[in-house]
This record gives C-alpha cells, sequence and structure tokens, in this order.
C-alpha cells in the first residue's frame, strides 16, 4: 500500500508547477500516492500539460484535491491561516487530521504553515511549543539538522531541551545515524559560556539519554561534527539566512573572478562540471523541506523557491516520516523525561478530611 | 609627527612574528610609530632576523616596551585579566590610558582584550557596555559591520541604540560613507517581527537622528544593501562564527570538487589567479581586526591567525581611528540622544519651600 501524501499544489513562488512535476517524479521514483491540494481546474490543467508530455505519467497515483483559497507569500500567517478556512494548507492539513493522508508537504508560507499546522493538527503531548527544523549539509558528507529556525522565539531552557529530544528522534529515524552527536548553540565552548538561556538549558541537556556533546559554536555547524544543533529560534533563524545570504555572496563574487581574464574563463569552463557538483552538494532540495516536530502530524516545510526535485525529495521525507512512526518515538521520548508533576503542597495534604 | 601605535607582540597564535613584519610594513606604508609590547629578548630576536632580511627596516619608526606575562588564547579572560597584571596587553592598554600611544591593537585572546580595556581605559560617557564590531566585505565591494559581535549577551534594548550611534559614527569616519544605512537584525522586516528584544529596540532607533532602514534579516548581512548592523552579542557571534564556518566548508567542498577529473584540475590551475582574487576579497585580514566601541581610547582586535598585512591594516585603522578623534564623535552622539534626566516626581516639588 503506498503512503498517501497531501502535496500544497498553490505554495512555491511558481506553483503549481513544480509542485505537479514533483508529484510525478515521487510517485515515479517512491512507494507513494500524491493528493495535490489547490484550485482544481489550475492544478489538472498543469498535469494534463505534464501528461502530454509523459503519457505514462498517466496512471501514476496522483488525484488532485479542491481547494478554493491560497494563502500568499506576503500574507500575514496568523490573519491568513484564520481567515482563509478553504486554503490549500488548511485543506490539506484536514485531509491529514482526517486520517486520509499520512502527511502534508508545503513549499508555501512559512510561517501561515506552522500557524495552520499548529491550529489544524495541534501538538505532541509534552511538546509545548512545535519546532521547524532545518536540513543541510556538512563538510563530512553526513546531514545535520539545526532546530529551531524560526518557530519560536524568546524560548525557555526547556522549550531547547524539548527540540533536543526531538531533533535527535529525527536524525535517528530519517539519517539512520545510531547515536546523533547533540550540541546547544552558543558562543563559547566552556560549560558557563553563552547567555542565560543556554547557560540553563544545558543543565537540562546534560541530564537527558543522548549524546550530548556540550556548547558548540557558529563554526562547528557545518563542519561534521555535530548531527543535531538546538537553539532559540531567533537565534536558528539568523544563522539559517547568515548562511544562505553568504552562498549567494560567495557564488557571486566566485563568478565575478572567474570572468575576469580570458585563462579563467577558459579555466572555468573546463571546470564547470565541477562546479555543478560542488552546486548540488550546497543545495538544500536535494534534503526535502524542513519538517516542522512536535506537530500531531507530519508536516514539512519547503523553502518557496523549491524545484521539481525539492518537492520529490520533501514527498519522500513525509513518507519516511509517516511510514516510521516518529511521531511516537517523539511521544515517548517526551513523556519519558518529562519533569514529574509537582507534589501537593503541605496545605493541600493538611487540608483533607479531618479525622476528628 | 607620526600616530603612535602599541601592538601586542605576543598576541596571534604565530607571535611575534607577524606582528613584528606587520609593524614594519605599516611604518613603512604609513605615517605611524609603532611601540611593540611584550617580551623583549623575543621580539628583538624576531626584530633583528627583519633587519637582516630588509635593511632599510631598520631605520623605521619601532620601539620595543618589555612585559613579562603573555595571556593566552585558551585562558579564562576575567582570571587572566587580573592576575596578570604586566601582561603585554595590560602594558599596551596602559600605554594607551597614558598618552604614550594613541591606540592599541591585538591578535590575542578576544575575551581578555575587551575585559582589559574596559577594566584598564573605562568606558565612554553613555556607553553603557563596549561592543565589538565586525567588519567585513559586502557583494557590493563596500565594508559593512556588525555589532555587537560577542562583547555582550542578554542585551537590553537601549544597549542596542547605543551600539546603532557607535556603528554609525565608525563606518561613516572610517568607510567614509557619507549616510550609512543601520539595520536591525531580526528575523522578518516588519517592524513587529523579532523577539522581546527587537521589538522594543525597534523603536528607540526609530528615533535615532540616523538612516535607520529598519528590520533586516540574515540574508542582508553580504549583499551591500546594509552599512550597519546592530544586534546582541549572542546572536552577532553566532552570526559571524556560521559564516566563519560556511566559508571554510565552502572552500573545502570546492577543492574536492575540483580534484575528481582532469578537466576540472586544468581549469583549477587556469583560474588560480581568480581564486586567489576571490579569496581576497573574502579575507578579513583586508579589513584589519574588529574595533572595540565605547571605550575611552583605541584598542582594535584581530583574529588570532592574522598575518602580517592582516596586523598592519590593523594599525593603520587604529591610526585613523584616533586622527580622526572617533570617540569624540561617539561621545556627543550618545549624549546627544541620551534620554533626559526623570523629571522630579510630583511629591519633589510639593516637598519645595512653602510659601506661607
Amino acid at each position: 500500500m503506498p503512503t498517501v501524501i497531501a502535496v500544497d499544489a498553490m505554495g512555491s513562488d511558481r506553483a503549481p508547477r513544480p509542485e505537479v512535476e514533483g508529484a510525478i517524479l515521487a510517485c515515479r521514483h517512491h512507494n507513494v500516492r500524491v493528493l495535490l491540494v489547490g484550485r482544481e481546474e489550475e492544478v489538472r490543467a498543469e498535469l494534463e500539460r505534464e501528461f502530454e508530455r509523459h503519457p505514462r505519467a498517466r496512471h501514476l497515483p496522483i488525484d488532485v484535491v479542491h481547494a478554493t483559497e491560497v494563502i500568499g507569500m506576503g500574507e500575514k500567517a496568523s490573519t491568513a491561516v484564520r481567515s482563509k478556512r478553504d486554503s490549500s494548507m488548511r485543506v490539506g492539513l484536514r485531509l491529514v487530521r482526517e486520517g486520509r493522508a499520512a502527511g502534508f508537504v508545503t513549499a508555501g508560507n512559512t510561517g501561515a504553515a506552522m500557524a495552520c499546522a499548529k491550529m489544524v493538527l495541534g501538538t505532541l503531548p509534552g511538546a509545548d511549543r512545535p519546532a521547524l527544523a532545518a536540513v543541510f549539509p556538512t563538510a563530512s558528507g553526513t546531514a545535520a539538522i539545526l532546530l529551531d529556525v524560526g518557530a519560536n522565539v524568546d524560548c525557555k531552557p526547556h522549550h531547547l531541551e524539548q527540540f533536543a529530544v526531538m531533533g535527535e528522534i529525527y536524525s535517528r529515524s530519517i539519517f539512520g545515524i545510531p547515536k546523533p552527536r547533540v550540541g546547544l548553540l552558543s558562543i563559547g565552548e566552556e560549560e558557563g559560556k553563552g547567555n542565560d538561556l543556554t547557560r540553563e538549558a544545558y543543565g537540562l541537556l546534560r541530564r537527558l539519554p543522548l549524546h550530548f556533546v556540550g556548547n558548540v559554536e557558529g563554526r562547528d555547524l557545518y563542519n561534521g561534527k555535530l548531527d543535531v544543533i538546538v537553539c532559540d529560534g531567533f537565534v536558528g533563524n539568523v544563522a539559517l539566512k547568515v548562511s544562505e545570504g553568504l552562498v549567494s555572496t560567495v557564488r557571486y563574487l566566485l563568478k565575478e573572478s572567474l570572468k575576469s581574464t580570458i585563462s579563467s574563463q577558459v579555466g572555468f569552463l573546463l571546470s564547470r562540471r565541477a562546479f555543478d557538483d560542488f552546486k548540488k552538494r550546497l543545495d538544500y532540495a536535494e534534503y526535502g523541506g524542513a519538517p516542522l516536530l512536535g506537530i500531531k502530524g507530519v508536516c514539512i516545510v519547503g523553502h518557496g523557491s523549491s524545484n521539481a526535485t525539492a518537492l520529490k525529495n520533501a514527498v519522500r521525507v513525509a513518507a519516511q516520516f509517516a511510514d516510521t512512526r516518529i511521531n511516537d518515538r517523539i511521544e515517548k521520548g517526551l513523556s519519558s523525561h518529562r519533569p514529574h508533576p509537582p507534589a501537593p503542597a503541605p496545605d493541600a495534604l493538611s487540608a483533607g478530611p479531618a479525622t476528628v
């Protein structure tokens, strides 16, 4: 039985094309059935175009579920999610809640996706705040995850503790890393280094039954020494976007330098394949989007600029997330280390039935 | 009259060589006199070696000031600064306090340099906390500064306000930008976006007499759209170190890719000059270290891996900092927008002399 994944067909910047192409690729390469959620007419027209180019795709297990509204990239998440009751996001997430899909994928407005998932699906017991986990390549070839990257700001220490538990389980389940190395993002490696939040969180993370390596610094994100890096959502979002900006700048500067002389132009042509290979290794599309962890259900959020490959991979990740029952493990993980309920206050005890 | 700059001769990872070479370069290219502060015997031996290679350097205005102790890179800043009363850092900063040098340059332990500068020189009136400002290249070729990058964590909104004033003045004075564009590092451009700190700071920055462009995102650091970016020191330190780590990873991945085939190896050789040019454009050494702003005096902190060029440029920046009297401007800037002292409480007024 293929795993059913609902895909927001109206999410990405160039929707519905990458979504439709991604759905076809996913159904061709993985054991999934895709429900494309969006304006039926538009989506079917795009599907028809693809079927004409690839007639055999017509027999793939792809269906369209109609949703009249679309949440735009620029819209304010909280308002859009509430007012647009028939948006492709809400309809797609309802399919998950009703058990008609095992997971949901969107390359749309990240803030709206998080708000919508929280509202429609709710959070897992023990997960006070869902966290968005970014997946990226490291120098050693493994994938690392950083969480939270923007779902939560002004976190409390116990939120970081929950992020560590959820991230570690995700790393084990999706990347198959037997004992993920978990670090706390700070500004110095010694235990006392950091701010009020990290100093308190350090003590909580140290007590968790996982491989906590202690404080790590920004430069450790990409060196492959870590599998899971935990931080407040403000800090994680800055780290992620600084990286995106820097990669663009590096590409631009490199291109400028390589255009400057004839010999370097020839050099560039000769090394073109190497550059393509290099670009691919830095490409987030290979990793298929960021999972939202701590939600009662499966929701993968892709970049607005996602192409068909990124969407195909996001569908794969969503199916894997559902098939390996990560949420059951997260729920168990969160409950096993949850603080015991506070003991009744002495007052309450003494106010029991009098034995006179 | 050359400007006198004290240089910590024992600071960098390979001290005193880069310091001695940097001092020679600085005296040759700029109107400065350098006092090399450190273990006299070691420093003189290194100077001799250089003089033998470049006999004309013997006549440059370079002197050695003896300091018996050295603060190591791994030492805890607060303890080292207090216990080592005759460290090259303390001796160098004392030269500034006593007016025997116009500025101090060190490529040593950053935490120790900040603590030492604060202790020996004190802070400017109106500067509650000195800030370390990182200078880096952007895609448009201009230099941008990010502050604070690690001197302060758990900042209050009025600290960010002071950072904006100091950073703007620095950008105008050192980079000659007539109207620097100042941004507040956050996780979304709309006014309400961010965390408690940035939301409050936004209101304060908006009222400053400078070109405040509002909230900016991590990806704006390197795109050249901003001249000054203000943030809490924890966030700034993470942003800086993530960037350092990513640049290393990109270089590594690129090198790996380019080694993979013969044609790309040939391509690499042909484009080698372009790569060197590219590396240079990303090279922090060109910018000569990070100024510590808000200190009563001039203190420039370089990277531990600084080479002679980086130290030469740091000496130039220190001299420029002193010559253009940036601290006078910062003091004026901080006082002109400082909140008026609170009006006397009604009680105090009514308690005035009775007119009965």
